[in-house]
């Protein structure tokens, strides 16, 4: 492993809603990461109570030497403030300051932030450009990055969104310092993620270095990070909006949904349930016959080295099955699943309802 | 003025988001007017309490031909119920009816109901085609076309939406039998803006019809209909996003939102606002010097013969500037309007406090 330059920038190329994904240290209180956004006079920053007195001043600093005025929108911490009703604070707020069309929100947070802040910007006064400021391991691997964002629904997780592109992703390092160590384990899930899905390199390299990674290693993070955004950006560059291959960097996540609706969001954090949800999709994968048991047994080591859970809680068979009925990949009543074809390599396919009962039972306490 | 065929077409011209305008008599009844509509299992037709009984089972009737499944969702009728709020209880009734991404939803209904659907298509799990049935004078000339969807916000008339081009419209001239005379003039108003905005000779035609289009003569209203969309599909082709031109769209209403938020919305009509906003955007351009005192007369006439209100509410004039200052074409504080530069050409330009403030003065009880 390299020791980075003090940024990097991974392209995402995507036409004209191309946009660049700056990683390094120290970000937060460099102008030049900001550079070269659109004009805007007012800037408002989205947060939530625990980030923003921890970073917001610092940002703000920074954004005072591009922008007029820059304000600050505080939501509650948590994911069980995604929701409608918060988005719709975020409105209140936006307009009680009166900013404009020419407003650039920015997203200072974790994934409930920036995907709230993601859909708002898409909404105020029919669209204003965001950037988002990723302050969580899960964020600045997976979330921030590629358009996608939404709210929770009390039937089904990220239901009512939009995709709606940032107009930049800036990771600062620095910034997960502060992270708890739940938190950052929790995003370890979505960097293990990319190697099953896509590289089975980057698998062998995530074991090598778990270590590093749970002893935040800024070396090892940067390059974690930077091996997600890419193998994220040339998959959303070769389907946006999710027709097709972009429904791979779901994997883990039909299981996890479940588990998170079935417990009530935010109960597991979101990392969490994918990390055992990638458990499952493995050993359906393996009864499948796509994957071999070994292979299986190996991802679940390493979700289990990561300190994720491997075992699901207990719903019952059948309120797994009937939250999955409402993943967005359904069709027809029919679940779809990603699944692996081989470590390297992920397929969406339909699966038995006996044969998925079968894994839920093999993979709850 | 010629008798039109059974149904006509204009198209608008948007690259890979263009779509078709189909006009005519009956055409709820006729399959071939959904012809070629995206593959689907579903349809969900999206309509209001009054529309809903008059002609939601025809439309079931004739989807049934198209897809497996044909769901109704009923909404409160009123500008009052564009909200956010009601928004969600379409969420949640597309989500308790355990519809997927492979839906069409279809608004069946005027303005309120077709912004509501085109924003709830463009959010459910992240965007499902829909198709607009407007079924009032306003929102087949005006509200259906041109993808520009949202809520009201208490602050706010239209501040929350997207920008999401319907798939077809389908404008059944049947349905308009059934309208109110008040909506019916309202609708009006929206034609009388198309004139003075891009066609002098338009403005010559609906002078010379607005007997026959107030006696709801077919012919007079299929072509005012069709005019109407020619216009503003040719407006819309060269300005999707509203950066530049398709602002002159919104003709009077810079004043008319302010009305409609002074008073709260529902209690005058929209129509019934621009009507009055034309007169007064009318008046300004004159004190400007754009338009001649003669052709803001001639515009006023017509607004008065028409049915149309051309004094505006007393609401106090720091009032109309405060709502105004809120419009989303302005920047930094400074109003913006959309003036006449002679009739038959718009302009967006600011003009000063003091001036329109003579203007509401002049122009309310």
């Amino acid at each position: 492993m390299q020791a980075i330059a003090s940024h990097e920038r991974v392209a995402i190329d995507l036409g004209d809603r191309s946009y660049d994904i700056v990683i390094g240290a120290g970000l937060l209180d460099k102008p030049e990461a900001f550079e070269g956004l659109p004009q805007a006079s007012d800037a408002v920053i989205v947060t939530n109570e625990a980030v923003g007195p921890l970073y917001a001043q610092r940002l703000t600093t920074t954004l005072q030497t591009r922008y007029r005025h820059v304000h600050t929108v505080t939501l509650p911490d948590g994911e069980a403030y995604k929701t409608l009703s918060t988005l719709n604070s975020i409105f209140d707020a936006l307009l009680s300051q009166g900013v404009d069309r020419r407003t650039t929100l920015f997203a200072l947070g974790g994934g409930v932030v920036g995907d709230m802040t993601g859909f708002a910007a898409a909404c105020y006064m029919r669209g204003v450009p965001y950037v988002q400021v990723p302050t969580t391991l899960l964020a600045q691997v997976d979330s921030s990055v590629g358009g996608k964002t939404a709210v929770n629904h009390p039937l089904g997780k990220n239901m009512i969104g939009v995709f709606n592109q940032p107009v930049r992703v800036v990771a600062d390092l620095s910034t997960l310092e502060s992270l708890p160590q739940r938190e950052l384990i929790a995003g370890l899930a979505e960097v293990i993620k990319y190697g099953p899905i896509a590289d089975e390199a980057f698998l062998d390299w995530i074991e090598a270095h778990i270590h590093d990674l749970l002893g935040r290693d800024v070396n090892a993070l940067a390059y974690a990070i930077k091996r997600s955004c890419e193998i994220k950006a040339d998959v959303v560059g070769q389907d946006e909006r999710e027709s097709g291959l972009r429904a791979i960097l779901n994997f883990g996540h039909t299981f996890g949904h479940a588990i998170e609706a079935g417990l009530g969001y935010g109960r597991w954090l979101h990392g969490e349930a994918v990390g055992c949800g990638m458990v499952m999709a493995a050993d359906l994968s393996a009864s499948l016959g796509t994957l071999s048991p070994q292979a299986a047994q190996r991802l679940r080591n390493l979700v289990q080295r990561a300190g994720l859970p491997v075992v699901g809680p207990t719903l019952g068979t059948p309120r797994y099955l009937e939250l999955m009925r409402l993943d967005k990949k359904a069709h027809a009543g029919e679940i779809r699943f990603v699944l692996l074809d081989g470590l390297g390599s992920a397929v969406v396919r339909p699966a038995s309802d006996e044969l998925v009962a079968a894994v839920v039972e093999a993979n709850t306490a």
